[in-house]
C-alpha cells in the first residue's frame, strides 16, 4: 500500500462567518459546528488513515499559531506557510513538493479545511479507493459528491457513466470525468439533478504527487517553472526567502480551472457521505441539531414562537420573540441580525468593514 | 394666580423595555428618545411653569439614587420615598400633604414620569387652563388625549359635549367627564374613535391638594384613615418609621378606579400636543427620526435592506441584513431580537427571569 499523505488547505478567511470569523481567526479555526474546529474535525476524521506526521496544513502566517494551538500533534515542519494567497493551484503544487520530498511515491489526498462530513466511515472508504487508483495509475481524481437539491452554491462534474469511458483497470466507483461546470442558475441546476450524472464539486482531489505536478508542468508550465525555483531550496536554509520572493509573482489560478478542465487524465468518485460545505450560516443552521420549533441554539437564549432561527451567543442573555428564520450571532464585539435567506450577504458587511477601514472589525 | 406643585409618579418598573429598564434603572431613567431621560425631559416640559423647588418626585428607595442624580437641582426633600408600591391613589394621597404642607392652597398636577409630549408649548396651554379651573373649584381635572387611531392599548374617557353639561364658570376646554373606559378591544376602540367625544386617558391630573384629599376622603375613607396617620407626623423624626409601618398596609388601588370614576365633579380637558405613553418598543418606534427605509438607529449599526427596524446598541457594532419589523436592543449583559408587533410580550421575558430568579438579568 502507498504512503498517504494529506494536504488540509487552512488559509481561507471565510467572511460569511462574520462575525465570528475574523481574518485572524477564520472560520476553519472555529467551532461551527460541534465543541471542535473545523479544522480539528478534518484531522480526526483523518485517524487510522494517514498517521500525522504525514498530514500537511497549508496555511499563512497570521494563521500559524492558531493551526499549533489547535492541532499540537502536528510536526511544526509540516505547517506550509503561504507568503501571499494565490488561490488553489500553486498552494496544491507547493504542498506537493513537500509531500514529494517526504516520499516520491506518496499519494496526496487533497482536503479542504473547513467542511461538514457526518459519515466518516463512508468518507474513508471512498477515499481508499481513490488512494488506491491514484497509487497504479498518474490519474487526477476527484471526490464528487451526488447531490440531493438543485443547489445553486456549488460547481458540478460531470462524468460518463460506467458504461461511457471506463477505465477497465479501475474499480467501477471510479468514472471518467466529461466536464466541470460553473455554479449554475436554479433552472441549470435543477437540469443537473435530474440528469443524473452530476456531482457536486467538494474540493477535495486525490493523486500521486507526482502526478499533480507532472500535469502542472504540462497545463501551466509558467507556474510551474517559479515553483521549481522552490523546489530546488527545499530544506534549505534559502527556503524560506526564495518562497517569499517567488510565491508572490506567480498568478492565482485555482486547480479546478487551472488543470482539472485541462488535464485529460481526471476522474471522479462519487461520494455520499453527508458532506456540506458549511459555506454560510444558512448551511450550519441546515445541519445542526434543532429544537422542535427549528431553532439551533447556543449559549444562553430565551425564546418566545421563534421559529427556524440559529442563535449563537456565548457572553451576553439572548431574548428572542416572534422572529422568524433568522440568524442571530453574538461575537465579541459585533453582533448579526440576518435573514437566513441572506446569509450569502454577510461576506458584503465585510467587504463594507474593508472598504471604512474598520479594520478592529475584520 | 395659584402656587402650582407639580407631582412626578416615577416607582414604575418598565419591564417593557427589557433589557434595556432594569429593576435598579428603570424606564423613566433612560434616554429612550433622545439625549436626556424620560424624567429628566419631564421636569423640563415644567420649566417657565412649575418652581423647581415646587416639584415632588415620588419613587422608592432603590431608585432614589437615580433621581438625585439625574435632577441634582431637586431640593433632596421633595423626593418622596414609597417604601413599598400601592398603585397610583396611596401615592397621590401621599404627595398630596406633602403639597398641603408646603402651601395649603397649592394647585397640585399629577404627572408621569415617562410619557413623551411633543408640543410642549401646547401642553403648557392646556396645564394653565386646568391649574386656574382648579384653583376657582374643588373640581377633579384630568387632561384626555385627542385619539388619533382606535388604540387598544389605553384606557378612555367619555365626555359631555359643550352644550351637554357645561360649567358656566369654567374656559369652554373643561368639560365633564360622563364616564372612565378600561382598554377597550378593537371594535370598541373604532366606534368610540367615531363618536368623537372619547379621549384617551393619559394619567395627568390637575387639582388643589385640599380637593383631592377631600374626595379620597370620601371615595377611599379607609385609605384616607392610613395616611392621615402619616401626615400627623409629616417633617417630624417619626415620619418615616410611621411610613413604613402604615404604608404597607395600605390596599393597593388606581386613582381612576379608587376616585376618578366615583367622585360627581371630575372634568377632563382634550389635548393635542404630540402625546405618546411610550408604552412598548414599538411607540419608541414609532415617534423615534426614522431613515428612508423606516429604521431608527442607534449606536454602530450597518443595515442591508433592514426595514422598519429600532437597533439600539451603544457598544458592539450591530450589522442587520435584509430583517424586517424587528426591534434589536443590544444592552450591556443581554439581547432583545423581537418582532416589532410583538413588543408588549417582552414582559413575559421580564416574567420568566423572575421565575427561574434569574435576577442577574431583572
Amino acid at each position: 500500500m502507498p504512503r498517504v499523505c494529506a494536504v488540509i488547505m487552512a488559509g481561507g478567511v471565510g467572511t460569511r462567518f462574520w462575525p465570528r470569523s475574523r481574518e485572524k481567526s477564520p472560520k476553519q479555526f472555529l467551532e461551527i459546528i460541534g465543541k471542535k474546529t473545523m479544522i480539528q474535525t478534518t484531522v480526526e476524521r483523518l485517524d487510522k488513515f494517514v498517521r500525522i506526521q504525514d498530514i500537511f496544513v497549508v496555511t499563512n502566517k497570521v494563521q500559524q499559531s492558531l493551526v499549533k494551538k489547535q492541532i499540537p500533534e502536528l510536526p511544526e515542519e509540516n505547517i506550509i506557510i503561504e507568503p501571499v494567497g494565490r488561490n488553489t493551484a500553486p498552494c496544491i503544487g507547493l504542498a506537493a513538493m513537500h509531500v514529494m520530498k517526504l516520499d516520491p511515491n506518496a499519494v496526496m489526498v487533497v482536503l479542504p479545511s473547513d467542511h461538514l462530513i457526518q459519515k466518516v466511515d463512508e468518507f474513508q472508504r471512498v477515499l481508499g479507493v481513490a488512494v488506491e487508483t491514484a497509487y497504479k495509475s498518474s490519474s487526477l481524481l476527484t471526490i464528487g459528491i451526488t447531490p440531493t437539491h438543485p443547489e445553486t452554491g456549488y460547481g458540478y462534474i460531470q462524468m460518463f457513466d460506467e458504461k461511457g469511458d471506463h477505465n477497465p483497470y479501475f474499480d467501477k466507483g471510479v468514472l471518467k470525468v466529461k466536464t466541470f461546470a460553473e455554479k449554475p442558475n436554479l433552472a441549470t441546476a435543477e437540469k443537473f439533478l435530474k440528469s443524473g450524472d452530476f456531482l457536486w464539486n467538494s474540493g477535495m482531489f486525490v493523486w500521486r504527487a507526482d502526478a499533480i505536478l507532472n500535469q502542472m508542468h504540462i497545463c501551466l508550465p509558467d507556474m510551474f517553472a517559479e515553483l521549481v525555483k522552490i523546489q530546488q531550496v527545499l530544506g534549505t536554509p534559502q527556503y524560506q526567502s526564495t518562497l517569499d520572493k517567488v510565491y508572490g509573482l506567480i498568478r492565482g489560478i485555482s486547480i479546478d480551472y487551472g488543470v482539472m478542465e485541462k488535464a485529460d487524465v481526471v476522474y471522479v468518485i462519487p461520494g455520499d457521505f453527508g458532506w456540506n460545505d458549511v459555506g454560510s450560516w444558512r448551511e450550519v443552521l441546515k445541519v445542526s441539531g434543532k429544537d422542535d420549533n427549528g431553532n439551533s441554539i447556543t449559549g444562553k437564549v430565551i425564546s418566545r414562537d421563534a421559529k427556524n432561527c440559529l442563535v449563537y451567543s456565548p457572553d451576553k442573555l439572548v431574548a428572542v420573540i416572534g422572529a422568524e428564520d433568522l440568524v442571530i450571532i453574538n461575537s465579541e464585539d459585533a453582533i448579526l441580525v440576518c435573514k437566513t435567506n441572506r446569509s450569502q450577504d454577510v461576506k458584503e458587511i465585510a467587504d463594507y468593514l474593508r472598504r471604512k477601514q474598520m479594520n478592529e472589525y475584520l
